[in-house]
């Protein structure tokens, strides 16, 4: 996409660096240091553990420019890698970017792309206290860090390893929405009913913060975020909690605009990913408590879609059962960066 | 360059996360969880402040595959950031990599690149604790992110904006060396005196972590790295300081195979970049109490290249002073990203 501002060659490194650190400035008193010296510096609290998770996006392969602006790239980067920070329970505190460009881009562009993450950042009180910006002729490149906190207040943080037989498999929103918005950008669907909604959800996931807070508040030990597809990733929850799983197709919640748009809407919503809401587990008497929980907070309950059981001589495995109570084995793969394409 | 083991595409992203978590397991009781669950959990000091860093190494950019191993990749993309925790006096403590393949590459080339990142990060005390690994199909792109630790001991961090009139400038060791090292490499001068020496500190810069500290703690408050060429970078701490700066050419260290070898040597020493040492000022009571305290600790001591002056009405400015006393303002312009090619 074309638009205002100069072009970087004209800009020059220095300049950019300049309206970068503008732009995401911060009056967190916790941010001694921020952009322009050779590291950020920051205080954390004492008695907190820390949570650190990266993320990177590569044009073509997670984004493409023709599809997307510049302020939802910035959303998005960020977006995902909040999700993770939520994946275990704990808060967000510190971002840092490396945006690597081919050189052609405006200025305008890096702005937007930064306004877009700060807009985020400030929503979930996140400060962005660094990054680098290198050119990268081939194509863009974004990588970022975020570091979160987590209070120890002998709650567990949310694993992955943490799943038991028993308990019920929960998922804190619908499904599908963003594999349907990309199935739209790549046909071209634009009169299809609820477009907008499944695009809005490709482009600009909203990273379940409060939600897991919640979560981990109920007491709830095992959680993950939902961004390679459903199966695939509860098929990672399962091994690395040594349990099996069996959901319930009917139970998954599909919004009617993904099954009214799409007859393999099932697909979309099972193994699209980009989702990012929550995957996690329970026993029934917490999973009821979270209902409960989520009731009083004015926010939708989660939906129950099965439940993990012992796993059986061949390890885990993630059964589908429909209707009439007949199980399935899912080849359970979620998108894979290699052997993908 | 080609090498043993299979290629990533029959490999899987899932085995080569398995893989890379082998390969950097760490036995620190602070990392609580490591690679494997959506974000890594680590548990601070009281008391300290945090230093965060980042860098992005792109292929064609910052490094050629036929020029390098993947081992001597993985230490230079990691030995950079550590660079950057070393120019605020602070010690490197966590480390997240994020890798963006090809997919045409080996398990083993991934392998060699977390080995030489993992022997370096255990050579300073760091844990690999995460990253992400995606495909890339243009080229290869690193982003490491480092996380350091600062006691609050009442003495501040070194920064880019705490040099003052009257102070003396010093370096940490010779200049020049990966500049001649890269030129080497690009005209194939492979029979050159001093090439390995050159071509070493090119490909696998050392991080001056425990010479800034002892910097630090002889009571130095301006520091910072040079990664972009001594002038370009001292330029930036005085802008970032507000001062002006005189650098005695005959006095900045520079290899004899250097001199030697190039007759633009200067040049090379001058505005090279990826030396790594640090640039620091200080004025000259704790300069001579920072050379005492090398010496001590057996380590060769800095240099003192120039001093730092009020900056005129045309504000900070870097002069060269040749050996007649003779001053020549310098277009101190480093290494720009996107001027650049």
């Amino acid at each position: 996409m074309t638009s205002g501002g100069r072009p970087l060659r004209e800009v020059g490194e220095e300049a950019l660096i300049e309206q970068i650190a503008r732009l995401v400035a911060t009056t967190c008193p916790r941010v001694r240091i921020g952009i322009g010296d050779d590291a950020a510096v920051w205080r954390p609290h004492a008695g907190h553990e820390l949570v650190v998770t990266t993320d990177t996006l590569i044009e073509r392969i997670h984004f493409r420019l023709e599809w997307t602006d510049w302020a939802t790239l910035g959303h998005k980067a960020l977006a995902v890698n909040l999700s993770d920070i939520a994946a275990m329970g704990a808060l967000p505190r510190l971002a840092v970017v490396d945006l690597a460009l081919r050189g052609t881009e405006r200025d305008r562009d890096v702005a937007d792309f930064y306004r877009g993450a700060q807009a985020l950042a400030r929503r979930f009180g996140v400060a962005i206290v660094g990054g680098d910006t290198t050119r990268s002729p081939l194509g863009v490149a974004i990588s970022v860090t975020v570091i979160g906190e987590s209070p120890r207040d002998g709650r567990p943080l949310l694993r992955r390893d943490a799943g038991r037989p028993g308990d019920v498999i929960g998922v804190t929103g619908p499904l599908g929405l963003a594999a349907a918005g990309l199935r739209v950008l790549e046909r071209g669907l634009k009169t299809l009913d609820g477009n907008p909604v499944m695009q809005e959800r490709y482009h600009r996931p909203e990273p379940r913060v409060r939600e897991a807070l919640l979560l981990r508040r109920c007491g709830v030990r095992a959680a993950m975020d939902i961004s390679d597809g459903l199966l695939g990733d509860l098929e990672k929850l399962c091994r690395a909690s040594g349990v099996s799983a069996i959901v319930d197709t009917l139970r998954v919640p599909v919004p009617n605009a993904v099954k009214w748009g799409f007859p393999d809407w099932e697909e979309l919503a099972l193994r699209g990913g980009d989702d990012y809401e929550l995957l996690f587990t329970a026993p029934p008497h917490v999973f009821a408590r979270v209902q409960r929980a989520f009731a009083r907070a004015g926010m939708l309950p989660p939906r129950a879609i099965g439940q993990l059981i012992e796993a059986g001589t061949a390890g885990p495995v993630v059964q589908l059962r429909d209707a009439a109570g007949r199980c399935r084995p899912v080849e359970a793969r979620g998108y894979d960066h290699f052997r993908a394409g």
